[in-house]
Parts: structure tokens; sequence; C-alpha cells
């Protein structure tokens, strides 16, 4: 067991869980007959992220977690998406870094240094990295995300959040 | 490095997090002259938990990820809870359950068989269990409290939400 089982698989999915959501907020959209990029805009307070930065987020917060626990330089993304099929891309542009991974790239990776911009003079072990600042900061930004689609009537539920299970028969 | 790291700590410190956003949730409610039990009823979307039950959920999401991982047998909670004070004792009561928990509980947890109740003749293992349902279920209820505090006007933040950070000086 490494920090890979605790990251690359499941962040992967939970971004592929995102995209399916995206689907039914664009068939939610169509059915009521408003433009379906209006979501990137719709927030749950005036002072919180809208669907559009949280997507973002959730990507970013991906990206890193899995770039400095496994120790690879992530790719730049400049936050300038206006549409649904740009935030898509997004979505699956993380998606491939992911896919980059070996569980290799993960030995040692409990002890790594992680430093982090906005705490100059301070590091964390890889292990307190990902489970402290990592999974919890992409689940803030992602079940925000769903949240916002929820608050806006489009039709998710619980299972579609967590997704498809390994599970096998006893 | 074993599940324990994964989930009791990490859980542990997220509720305690939970029980700083009720206290500025009451100085918000007394601040605007509402009655903070009012915060119990309040939700995102009609068919959606309101914030007690978000809290229920939270709460039994830790209790089962720590009792099913750990191989121990979780306190019951009715889910009876109708006012913050109570709320704050089931919260404290499943910090105090994830403080009977040791590391070594969890020897072994990574292939321990887990059985859920919702899918009967079907099990995970205890690693699969942890990653994609025990913690992505937790933070779904945890992250949907903070969002219906957020979105009645509570002053939070994401660091409010992160909370304190194992770092050291480099």
């Amino acid at each position: 067991m490494s920090l890979y089982e605790a990251t690359v698989p499941q962040l992967t999915k939970m971004l592929s869980n995102l995209e399916r959501w995206i689907d039914e907020a664009e068939a939610h959209a169509k059915a009521k007959g408003f433009e379906p990029d209006l979501y990137l805009g719709f927030r749950l307070a005036p002072d919180q992220y809208a669907f559009a930065r949280q997507v973002q987020s959730a990507c970013d917060s991906a990206k890193f977690a899995a770039a400095r626990a496994g120790g690879k330089e992530p790719p730049k993304h400049p936050d300038d998406e206006t549409t649904l099929v740009q935030l898509r891309a997004r979505i699956r542009a993380v998606i491939d870094f992911l896919a980059s991974f070996d569980p290799s790239d993960f030995e040692g990776a409990e002890s790594r240094e992680i430093r982090l911009p906005f705490m100059p003079g301070k590091a964390m072990k890889g292990i307190d990295y990902v489970h402290q600042m990592g999974l919890p900061n992409f689940y803030f930004h992602l079940v925000h995300a769903y949240a916002i689609l929820r608050h806006n009537g489009v039709a998710l539920g619980k299972m579609k959040f967590i997704g498809g299970l390994d599970v096998y028969d006893v």
C-alpha cells in the first residue's frame, strides 16, 4: 500500500464522475430550455467560487496532489475556460496527466518533503500533505461543484457522486 | 503506513473543524438575531438532506469508516438530534469513538473483507472501501454541512475547512 492507491485511481474516478454530472447538467438545461454554459457562473454564496472555478480548483487539487506526492512537474492550466466544452477538456487533461503515473513514482512518497507555495519556509511530509491537504482540498471543490448543480435542479444523487465500486462476491 | 493514517487522525480533525464551524454559525445567528437551531432545517435543494442530517451522516461516515477498516463494532446513534447542543454531543461521541482506536487495530486492514448492508452478497477489500467509499462519503456530507452554513451567511473560508496542518521548518 502506498500513497498511489490513496490518490491516482480515486482522483481519476471522481473526475470521471464529474464528467457524468456535466452530462446530466447539459441534459437538464436542454430539457428546461436554458443555455448550459450558464452553469459556469452559478454559485452557492456571493463570496464563494462559481461552478467554473470549483471545477478548475478540483482539477488543480487532483493535479497537484498527484504531482507533489508522486514527484512530477504538473502541467500548467491558465484557468481561462468559459464554456462547458472547455471545462471538459480541462478535466480530461488532468485525467490524462494522472494516467502518466506509475505506482513506482510513489515509492517513498510518505516521507517526501512537500513545499507549498502559500507556506514559504515550511514543508509537509508526503503522507501528511495527501491526507490533510491534498484529498480534503480536492473533495472540497468537487463537492461544491456537485452541490451547485444539485442546487440548480440537476437530478444527481449520492451514488452518482460515489460512482462504481470495486466489489467481489461473497 | 496503514489505513489508520488515512482515516482516524484526519476524520477526528475534520469533525473538530465542524465543531468550530458550528461555533461560528451560532455567533452569526446571535449577531443577526435568529434562533441558532434553525440551521438544522436548512438545505441546498428540496430533495437534499438538511444540515442536521448532513452532520449526522458525516458522523456516521466517519464512525463506519474507522469501525469497518479497524475491525470494531460501531456505537449506535439513532439520529434523533433536534438542537445544535445535541448535534455537538453526537460529533463529540464519534470523536471519542475514534480516539479508542490504536494503529495496531489497522494491521492487515488493506485486505480486510468489508461487507456493506446495502450490497448483500458483495464485499470490498479494506483499501478499496476506505478510498472509494469511506472517505468520499465522509467528505460528501461534511462539505455539504459546510456549504449550507456558507450559503446562509456564516463567514467560513477554505482554511477553516482545512484546519491546522502538520508542517515543519525548512
